[in-house]
């Protein structure tokens, strides 16, 4: 039974350009991924507690206290060893988590939804001002107490904006982004601004009490540029969603790690992983910290360079280098033009200023990174492997192994020739 | 009596790049700049109300009927031309004004000081949201409520803001702006976005009033990417206001256009004008509008090209080229690179990404002006020459004559030689 390849792949392209996803909706885990009883969710491809990594056990027990399944962290750590949890990756369930990941039932989720191809993907809210956080292993009192803040607070009345105000196209947002220095995985800070210019006026009008209102407010408008990141790894997952599937292609569905092993999935190839050990990430350490510090690369906001953004997006955001550590905006350039060579094509929504227009390099084709040996670079946050840290201790470019790339392509090739 | 030039334009260029212009109040331009009685100013060089362009008589007629001088528009135009109204540039009580420019009495300003250099400058809050502009020449009755809409309601509340919260640093916030695509003269989207960050907050918690709490935040949050433009002028010209008076120096303080006459002021010169014609700008018209409808350059704005920014930065913003009507990123980088060709030096607190943190060319030099026969690039609005019409028509690169800068150069040797 012959496929043709090229035309699969158009087709994936077509759909990954033609996306429009928008945020539709908040809420919890449990209506919006159906995520029920003693389940989490985890970042990359699947893995069981004791093979995870220290920042990702570290927010496992932080999902179990803010759940109440246990009080203290030691007794949250006994029930994750028990066997009395269930984990499954975040893509099981069509959401993305950043970093560790983590999704339990009752924490509020990000809904996007592609009208175009009829897509819904879902992500946290990533827990901002409150010291250090779940998604890096954090767990003391003052996590938990954020997480439940997002959930009866902030998330809520987000809700209600939404329900008020109607969806918020988060498309055009990134589009207009990329105008403004970000590559939208690890510089969000155009997006966030944009985002704080969409909500300010319905949460001025929304929140009816001074002191939430004002916390809400902070929780958007304050010290953090990063905060669009899960509103747009949701609205990239969205888009991935419409290639998944796609009989014959070899286009990159998913690419995402769990801070042991990196993982990719494959349009053509439906839900099979195909994994290989997660890399170092090479970029720039805060004071204090080093690579020996460093755990493996991990989360699945590596969703964005799926979707044709952040490592492929480079050379639209000069001022990405000084946070991943690149030498020279030549090299940012180059890295987007070296990225072109293993996409299908470009993204004209997400044209890039500096290259007179170009549209961002889009629909990676696992054979173009055989045929290459290049493999996506993809922008990331550094999380301390001692879950105790809790937090992030740089950036940096990771270059994922090649064998899930070449294994995907003997999967499809025998899948193709039976 | 020998002048040390270099010496005087290094003290320029070091004063430059040493400001931190602060956004310190609003207060009517009757107490900011002591506009008493029937006293307008202007933009752009000295200029008698029969020579000034359709879009400053028409700017002129609405700021007449906005202070209640006449009630008709006719009456106000018969009161301009009766000689009972006096008119100055902004220029001469250290304010500028965008496009025409007309400032007063009653009008609220943007009030920005330097506290390392004791400056102060101000500018009007440009009036956005309610149809056509005063600044473009407009005065039909929705302008004028506009601008009491923005003198009772709006500026008051800004002043309790910066009460409470204390001046807002405006120079960091246009440095992180470069980074997200500003060059802060025709792009001005990322450094609305970094105020709005910055409001947000203290606009939902200072105005009671829920109907003015949500009219205000419209203002700010919605449809006016170029809201920041006259807070980064204020700052220019407060920074610019740091030079002048530097004996021997032949750094460029001012330059302005009125429609007519396109204007400079040299640091050495104090407050002497030389003007040559205003010229016609090259750039992209909006659907409907040509060359022919354009009024001459025309507007206190050219104070970001003083101050380093604007055409200077145009490599900072790679998509302002479309907006300008720029054909490449490499024209861009090309006009950053032939404006230092005219500068003295660069400011480093206006890094530029894309040239591996290069800063921005700052400091123009009559002397290499005129060497070169380099005009300083002057990005800007390009008002209809109709008072009738009342708004812009389009954007655009300015190239101003070269007369003036080599009538100062022969000044400077006059004075200085005798």
């Amino acid at each position: 039974m012959t496929v043709d390849i090229a035309a699969a792949n158009r087709e994936a392209l077509s759909r990954l350009c033609a996306a429009r996803p928008a945020w539709t909706g908040v809420r919890p885990a449990r209506e919006a991924v159906g995520l029920e009883g003693r389940a989490l969710l985890h970042a990359g491809p699947p893995i069981e507690w004791e093979r995870m990594c220290g920042p990702m056990q570290g927010a496992v027990i932080g999902a179990i206290l803010f759940e109440g399944w246990a009080g203290e962290p030691a007794d949250a750590e006994r029930l994750a060893a028990s066997g009395r949890v269930t984990f499954a990756p975040c893509h099981s369930r069509g959401a993305v988590g950043p970093m560790a990941g983590i999704i339990s039932p009752s924490m509020p989720l990000l809904v996007v939804e592609d009208p175009v191809h009829g897509t819904t993907a879902c992500s946290i809210i990533a827990d901002g001002p409150w010291g250090w956080q779940l998604r890096f292993g954090a767990h003391a009192p003052e996590t938990i107490k954020g997480l439940v803040w997002l959930r009866d607070v902030a998330a809520p009345a987000f809700g209600v904006i939404l329900e008020k105000e109607g969806p918020l196209e988060l498309a055009t947002i990134m589009a207009k982004a990329l105008t403004m220095g970000d590559e939208m995985h690890m510089r969000n800070l155009g997006a966030t601004c944009l985002l704080i210019r969409a909500l300010a006026g319905p949460i001025a009008r929304v929140v009816a009490d001074p002191g939430q209102r004002d916390a809400i407010m902070a929780f958007v408008a304050r010290n953090n540029d990063q905060l669009f990141l899960t509103w747009a790894m949701s609205a990239a997952k969205a888009a991935a969603r419409a290639i998944e599937g796609i009989r014959g292609s070899t286009v990159v569905s998913t690419m995402a790690r769990n801070g042991v092993e990196f993982g990719i999935r494959v349009a053509g190839l439906g839900d099979r992983w195909f994994t290989g050990p997660a890399s170092i990430v090479e970029g720039l350490y805060f004071p204090g910290f080093g690579p020996g510090d460093a755990n493996p690369d991990i989360g699945d906001s590596a969703i964005m360079e799926v979707y044709g953004l952040g490592g492929m997006a480079m050379a639209a955001s000069p001022a990405v280098l000084s946070i991943v550590g690149g030498k020279s905006f030549a090299e940012a350039t180059n890295t987007t033009r070296r990225m072109a060579e293993i996409c299908v094509g470009a993204n004209p929504l997400f044209a890039i200023a500096a290259l007179d227009g170009e549209g961002a390099p889009t629909g990676i084709d696992i054979r173009k990174v055989v045929r290459t040996s290049v493999a996506p670079t993809i922008n990331t946050a550094v999380a301390h492997r001692d879950p105790k840290a809790g937090r992030m201790i740089g950036a940096g470019m990771a270059t994922p192994p090649l064998e899930p790339f070449s294994d995907a392509l003997v999967a499809l090739a025998e899948e193709y020739a039976g």
